[in-house]
C-alpha cells in the first residue's frame, strides 16, 4: 500500500490505515500526495468543516471532545484534526485526553489525528487542508479543525473550514483582548465557555456589543454570541444549531463559491511551497545570493536582480498587458 | 524629506524624523525604503544586534529596559524594536512603560520603536531587519529585539540579531516546555529571570544539563545559563558579560560569514515577499486559479500547471544544468 492508486482505493474501502498514511504524505509534503488526492479528488466536499480556535485555556479541546460526542449521537461521523501549533507556551491540545476518549468509544464513527509543525506555518495550514481533504473523501460527515488562536498563522488555519468557532471564557480581559486581536474577524460564531463562571455574563453583553458596534458581518450574517459549559454538557444544542444556522446562510449565499475563496487560498500555499523548493532546493539559488552578498549589494538589490532572472521578464510583461488592457 | 536621498542625508545627521520615517517606509514595504537602504547600506554592519525572547510573563520587557540602562550607563547607545506578533494572548510588550522610559531619561542615546503586523509574519521578520539596519546606519552601538517566542516566526525574527538571548523564569514546566518546544536550539544564551523566586534553582540546573545533554553548541560555543533579577537589577552584568563573550566567539569563529548568512535569509523573505505582489497582486494568477478551480482542478494540479507557466521552463532547467555539474 504504498501507491497513490492503491491508498486512494483502500481508502474508498474505509481503510484507516490507508487514512492516515495519506495524511502522513500531506504533513510530510510527500510527492505521492499531490497524485493521491487527484485519485480522491471527486469525493471530496461533502462534509462540514468546522473550525474551532481561541486563547489558551479557553477549554477548545473540551468543547470539541463535546461537539464530537453531539454529533456523534446525532449519528454523524466524525473527523478531527487537532493542531499544535509547536509552542507550548499556546497551549497545545490534550492528546491525552483524545486518545483515552477514543480508545473507551471504539467508536469506528470517530476519527482523531494530530499534526505539528516546527518547520513552516505555512505549510501547516496547506497539510490541514489536505488532511480535511482526505478525511472528506473517506467519508466523514463532519470535521473538526482545532488550533489555538495566538497569531495569524492560526487563523489562516481554522479559516480553511467553512464555519469558524472563536471559543472564550470568563477572565481578565478576554473580551477586548479577543478584539484586539482579530479574533472576532474570523469568527462566524462566538462562543463563551465556562458560561457559569463569574464574568460570563459580562464577557457575553461586551462581545454581543462589539458585533453590533463593530460591523463584522459578511454577506449579511450576523455574528451570534453562544454561551456553553463543555464540561458541563450545557448549551452544546444551541450551539450546534447556530452551526446550522450559518450552514444554511452559506448554502443561500452560495456555499461553492465560498469554498472556491478559501480552495484559491490553498493554491497560493501550494505555489509558494513548490517556489520554495525550486529557488531554494539544492541547484536553487543560493550559491547566487552568497556572491552578490560578498560584492556588498542589499537584500533587495539582490532580490530584483535574481527574479528578473528567473521570471525572464514573462510574467511582469503578462502583468503590463493586463494592466494596460483593463485600463482600456 | 519624501525621497531616499534626503531621507538618507537626514539619517546620517541624526534626524530622529528620518529614522521614524524611513523605519515606516519599511513596515510599509514602500517602494522608497529599497531605496533608502541602498544609500545608507555603507553605514550598516557596526551595531552589535541582540535578540531577546521567551513566553509571556518571562519579564522579558523588564529585562530589556534594564539592558538599556546598563548600556546606557556604559554609554553605549541603543536602539530598542519591540515586536508585538499581534495577539494580546502572547503577552505583548508594555509600550507605556517604555514611553515613560523615554520620557523620563530625554535621553538622545536611547531610541525605542514597536512594530505590529496582522499581515504576514513572514513580512514581519523582513520588516523587523530592515528596522535593525536603518537604526544600525543610524548609528546606534546596540540594537535590542525583543519579541515574545511563541513560534517559529518569532523565532525568525530574533534570530536575525547576531545573540539571541531566550529568557524563561520558573513555573510549571517551564524547562521542559523550553526544550520542547525548540526554544533551546534558538539560544546563545538562557537567561533565567525572577532567579529569587522558588524554582528558579531547579530551573538552571535543569538547563545546564539539558545544554550539556543535547548538542545545541554551534561552531564551539556553549550556551550559557545566566540567572538574573531584572526587576531588581541583579546579574545583568553578568549577562552583559556573556554576551560580550559570545560577541568574542563570533568574532574568532567569523562573525561576517554568520551575518551573510542570516543577511541570505533576509534575501530569501524578500524574494518572497516580490513574488507574492508579482502572482497575486492586481493582473497576477488570481483569474486563472479561479477557472481553473471551476473546471474541478486540485490546488496541487493548478499549481503545478501556473509554476511552468511562469518559470517558463527556466529555473528547472537551470537547476537541471547545475545539478548536472555538480554530479561530474
Amino acid at each position: 500500500m504504498r501507491d497513490p492508486k492503491t491508498i486512494a482505493a483502500k481508502l474508498f474501502e474505509g481503510d484507516r490505515l490507508a487514512l492516515s498514511r495519506s495524511i502522513s504524505w500531506a504533513e510530510d509534503a510527500d510527492p505521492r500526495f499531490p497524485k493521491t488526492l487527484a485519485c480522491i479528488w471527486e469525493r471530496v466536499g461533502k462534509a462540514r468543516r468546522l473550525g474551532v480556535t481561541g486563547p489558551p485555556g479557553a477549554g477548545k479541546s473540551t468543547l470539541v471532545n463535546e461537539l464530537a460526542r453531539h454529533l456523534r449521537e446525532a449519528d454523524r461521523t466524525v473527523g478531527i484534526l487537532a493542531i499544535d501549533p509547536s509552542s507550548p507556551f499556546s497551549g497545545g491540545a490534550l492528546l491525552g485526553d483524545r486518545i483515552r476518549m477514543e480508545d473507551r468509544t471504539k467508536d469506528s464513527g470517530v476519527f482523531i489525528r494530530s499534526m505539528a509543525s516546527r518547520e513552516s506555518h505555512g505549510g501547516l495550514a496547506r497539510a490541514s487542508v489536505d488532511a480535511c481533504d482526505v478525511m472528506d473523501a473517506f467519508g466523514f460527515d463532519e470535521i473538526l479543525v482545532e488550533t489555538v488562536g495566538v497569531g495569524q498563522a492560526e487563523y489562516d488555519i481554522v479559516g480553511a473550514a467553512d464555519t469558524v468557532l472563536v471559543v472564550l471564557c470568563p477572565g481578565a480581559g478576554d473580551g477586548i483582548q479577543a478584539m484586539k486581536a482579530g479574533l472576532l474577524e474570523v469568527a462566524d460564531i462566538l462562543v463563551v465557555n465556562k458560561s457559569d463562571l463569574p464574568g460570563a455574563d459580562r464577557l457575553q453583553t461586551d462581545l454581543e456589543e462589539a458585533t453590533h458596534t463593530r460591523d463584522i458581518r459578511r454577506d449579511g450574517w450576523e455574528v451570534p454570541v453562544v454561551g456553553v459549559s463543555a464540561a458541563k454538557d450545557e448549551g452544546l444544542d444551541k450551539l450546534l444549531g447556530a452551526v446550522d444556522d450559518h450552514r444554511a446562510h452559506l448554502e443561500r449565499v452560495g456555499l461553492e463559491a465560498v469554498r472556491r475563496q478559501k480552495r484559491a487560498q490553498q493554491v497560493k500555499r501550494v505555489v509558494g511551497e513548490r517556489l520554495d523548493e525550486e529557488l531554494w532546493g539544492d541547484g536553487g539559488l543560493g550559491g547566487r545570493v552568497d556572491s552578490a552578498l560578498n560584492a556588498g549589494s542589499t537584500a533587495y538589490d539582490i532580490a530584483e536582480l535574481l527574479l528578473q532572472d528567473v521570471l525572464g521578464g514573462k510574467l511582469m510583461a503578462q502583468t503590463r498587458d493586463s494592466k494596460t488592457e483593463a485600463a482600456h
